[in-house]
């Protein structure tokens, strides 16, 4: 791995140019311009430059960038070259949804089993994975060294069990549940979703689009 | 309305305050410091103080901020006064997810129905709102005024759909699919919920907290 410092305004934008380079892998694209990179992404072919050099990514002048060799080593960064056992805990439309996305596991996040409270849910198999009680998580967990659990609960639940999932030792939560969880324990990372923030990020900005004397506060960032 | 210029770093924040003092007003919290409510956020008093001023919300020495004036300020510079209506194009688990949360609807967001081209899923109804078939969208959309579209296609079929959405006379497109949409009406908002590079920024910290030789590079913010 690296041992220079990059920064933390490059690390964060890590993940967009991991789904960029991506997208020209599947498009069969081998090679890209700093310019050309720079106009799909919506910044300056300048910063592309600057930014790929931190990760060994130097194009050559009439050549451009390698995509695979950048994607691969943006990957192994990111970790994808590791793999992670997920558990989806909640098995209600949004954890089918997440179970069934097969991109997730391509990457190296294999879903081991999902979890409900639910018994007309505890049994189901989606894409051949079974849907367990909620009484089994403790054991389950433990004997299959679950890394990350994907929380699609409810916002009354999501943060006890959040904090019984720490205890049998889950090292990341990704959380869907619109609240903040209260994990005490500095080292097990959670990475909230919160849909609805963004819902209402795009209504503000169709209001402000409609009504043109408050133009001033059109600045809200589109991602 | 506010006539005052308010700056494009507190509009960013607007979103999360709103979830906070929603949160506080569901636990009866009639009054709220501004230390209090800045120890929850994770940011300073002095922050909280001059970002709440903007919204008229001058808290009392020894007293604080009355949540719900806040909240209700906070709700109609968001644009949550107004009802939107909705209609969820991808009736699968995502589709059916984003159908079933109530949340959206209590805010304004009224989803009006849903579209498939899948006929084992047209004419079903989720939460009593019907799924159609696809052929049906363009009809639908200019009778019924629908503002926004959630759209929970896959990657390969998004970008089209998009397009074809906007010349219906959408202004708002909420995409789930992990794609850039290329949409060339300015006037049209794309609000992008990239869940992969979420994901992956969950992945990269666990990463770097087991493997402290980086830990230089731990600094991927978790919001």
């Amino acid at each position: 791995m690296y041992s220079k410092k990059i920064s933390n305004a490059v690390i964060k934008r890590l993940p967009r140019y991991h789904r960029y380079l991506g997208e020209l892998l599947e498009n069969q694209v081998t090679r890209i311009s700093s310019k050309e990179l720079g106009d799909r992404m919506g910044v300056t072919a300048s910063q592309i430059r600057q930014d790929l050099n931190n990760f060994g990514g130097f194009g050559q002048q009439g050549y451009g960038y390698k995509v695979e060799y950048l994607y691969n080593e943006i990957s192994q960064l990111l970790g994808l070259g590791k793999k992670y056992n997920v558990i989806v805990v909640g098995a209600g439309n949004l954890g089918q949804a997440l179970a069934n996305y097969l991109d997730f596991e391509k990457s190296g996040f294999v879903i081991k089993a999902l979890f409900d409270v639910n018994p007309r849910l505890v049994g189901l198999f989606v894409r051949g994975i079974e849907v367990m009680d909620m009484d089994n998580i403790k054991v389950f967990v433990k004997n299959n060294n679950i890394d990350i659990a994907m929380l699609t609960l409810p916002k009354a639940n999501a943060s006890q069990i959040a904090v019984e999932l720490v205890s049998y030792g889950i090292k990341g939560i990704w959380n869907f549940a619109p609240v903040n969880l209260e994990i005490s324990d500095d080292s097990v990372v959670v990475e909230n979703v919160h849909l609805f923030e963004s819902l209402i990020t795009l209504a503000y900005i169709i209001k402000n689009e409609e009504d043109p004397h408050t133009d001033d506060m059109y600045s809200m960032e589109i991602q």
